[in-house]
């Protein structure tokens, strides 16, 4: 099987990771934070190293502005409800996953506004139409930092600016690039950070987290027990507590904390070059054969792992189904949650058949792809 | 090490737990649900093959009426935020945990009433004072099904009669006692069960999840991607997929599978005669020990395993770090997020110390933990 969904969740993993979650499970799989015996502390213990290592990526001072959630849809929920209420407004952007898209449109019915700015056809949001869109009322600025479908680089360093010149919240949607390419909350003025912990930072599935700036205080969304202040009916005011209630994933966060590690021993710089050396290869061969619809950037520097393309006018989901069956590769196709993107790229009625590079794939893996998308051209 | 603290989390685990776990994180870990390729389609596979084992637990009809969620915590959040409205009214219970107060008192913020009806010095409800409580606006009961304190069993079949008759929908919260006590949510007219994953029934932590009743319809606290109805910029309606956003803990859930499997193939009936067992053991040998307040009732069914204890006048906290540093036996002291209920048992000042049983534990390990609290009392 070569596997070419890692947008969706990395797979697989290094090895530090399969073994640091299996080791926590058996030998010290107890409740961290709350009994104070060895294994508990042993437990708890594993969670803040997670957290500083998180900080040591991201540039974050302090390692309990760090909330984990289940993932990264959890982490962009509690940011936007978290932060929005009626009468605010929201920007965002035209390549949006629903992740951040659905939760603005729910909050419309509690009367917070929202303006999604227009992307141009590379996907690249028009950053004087976001300058216009910025009112009195304006609270947050949410944006993709990759697009999900087309990999396109928002300039978020840029847009970061914008927000704080404006006194605007400015939170990053990570979920295609944290463990890929840099980020620093600092120099990047983000208020908030959400990012999965299961696809480019090589955790497993169930965890993610938000990163929220010192001093912000958003409403939570859950109440609960946090094993602090146990003896108060309401919820703790302290961070990371007032947001984070009930057993936590242990071994899933010290197996992300494996993940970071590891990518902190690789060099993030390096990871990159790997995905970028296979997307730049990638594109090369699919511009040589005819029909092949490619979105987003050809510029290797402008896109991160993330390609979709079109075959003539095959439907997307027939061209997965045959790289599987046909030849054991996984893809994913449609409209990949973000039905706005593929408006944008104008991919929505076929939607598009993605192919999303990892740090585990060979150049030899995205011959066979290609091989395989040549096959199913000349046969159609 | 003697783990004694299994109303925390169980530990261990079966091995066909951990085995589940690390096979379908190693072997399958695709993003199910999302991608319709071979490994994804096995990722889906395990999650419904879960919420069909969840099924023959409870007596649940349909595998999709089931909700997976982060921890028990986050499924009550889901259950009393999505049911009650402005102006409704909410019953529970003087035992409940913080999981259970603390949301219900912050829906006070915006205008829900609610009646915390009191239960006598064993944690029991006072059944005529809950009927009593039933007002036209009363939407919800919400009950622990055992208390986390004092193993204090709820007598849920009679309160879910009285809620039938009354029309008010019944939340049972199952922390304590899902995997070890027979639930049938249509014998018991349970109309939204939480759990967690990670205490008795044996799965990891980071998995939950809630039974919903069909025709019952919440409002949802989350929206993002569920890999249905991608083209909707608005939440699917369907269940499960309207409660579940986002990327799923698939090993996690697989692993609770497994570890329902190996309830299911062992007998419910034999864990609990097994704890049941132990539990009489303890507290017949905690009798036998001047000086020592067992708190809850003193027949062993009508009580899960879970004792609390304080010895004289000594602090919660102190023994329990004895117990850990000088005997290798892990409790957990203080107040176990429940203040609540050590109001209603008079241990609010002092706290307990509690020992919870898993179906793990030998007699031998509730030998060692009497002469361990023998010990502490002649030397104190």
């Amino acid at each position: 099987m070569i596997y070419l969904d890692n947008a969706a969740t990395s797979y697989p993993k290094p090895e530090e990771v399969y073994k640091a979650v299996d080791k926590c499970f058996r030998e010290y799989g107890a409740n961290p934070g709350r009994s104070g015996h060895k294994l508990a502390l042993k437990a708890g213990r594993g969670i803040y190293e997670t957290r500083e290592l998180i900080c040591k990526l991201f540039n974050i001072d302090n390692p309990m502005q760090i909330i984990f959630t289940y993932n990264a849809t959890d982490s962009l929920n509690l940011a936007i409800k978290g932060i929005l209420k009626k009468g605010d407004h929201v920007i965002t952007s035209g390549m949006e996953h629903n992740s951040v898209i659905r939760p603005i449109k729910a909050l419309e019915k509690i009367g917070v506004e929202n303006t999604i700015v227009e992307c141009d056809h590379e996907g690249i949001i028009k950053i004087n139409e976001l300058k216009r869109a910025i009112k009195n009322n304006t609270k947050l600025i949410v944006i993709t930092h990759a697009s999900n479908v087309t990999g396109t680089l928002m300039p978020i360093k840029e847009i970061g600016k914008i927000a704080k010149e404006r006194g605007v919240l400015f939170l990053v949607d990570a979920a295609q690039t944290a463990g890929v390419y840099n980020i620093d909350v600092n120099e990047m003025n983000i208020d908030l950070l959400a990012f999965p912990g299961h696809k480019s930072l090589m955790g497993p599935q169930g965890t993610g987290g938000l990163y929220i700036r010192q001093g912000i205080e958003l409403n939570h969304m859950k109440e609960g027990g946090t094993g602090s202040k146990s003896e108060s009916l309401l919820q703790p005011e302290i961070v990371p507590d007032r947001y984070e209630s009930g057993t936590p994933n242990t071994p899933g966060i010290v197996g992300l904390g494996a993940g970071i590690k590891y990518i902190l021993d690789i060099g993030i710089d390096n990871i990159r070059k790997h995905e970028e050396n296979l997307t730049e290869y990638m594109l090369n061969g699919l511009k040589n054969i005819d029909e092949i619809k490619i979105y987003g950037p050809k510029d290797v520097k402008r896109r991160a792992a993330v390609i979709s393309i079109n075959i003539g006018d095959l439907d997307s989901s027939e061209v997965s189904y045959v790289l599987d069956q046909g030849f054991d590769i996984a893809v994913r196709s449609g409209l990949h949650c973000a039905p706005l993107a593929h408006k944008t790229l104008g991919s929505f009625e076929q939607g598009t058949v993605r192919f999303s590079i990892g740090y585990f794939n060979t150049k030899e893996d995205i011959d066979k792809a290609l091989n395989a998308v040549r096959m199913i051209y000349e046969e159609m």
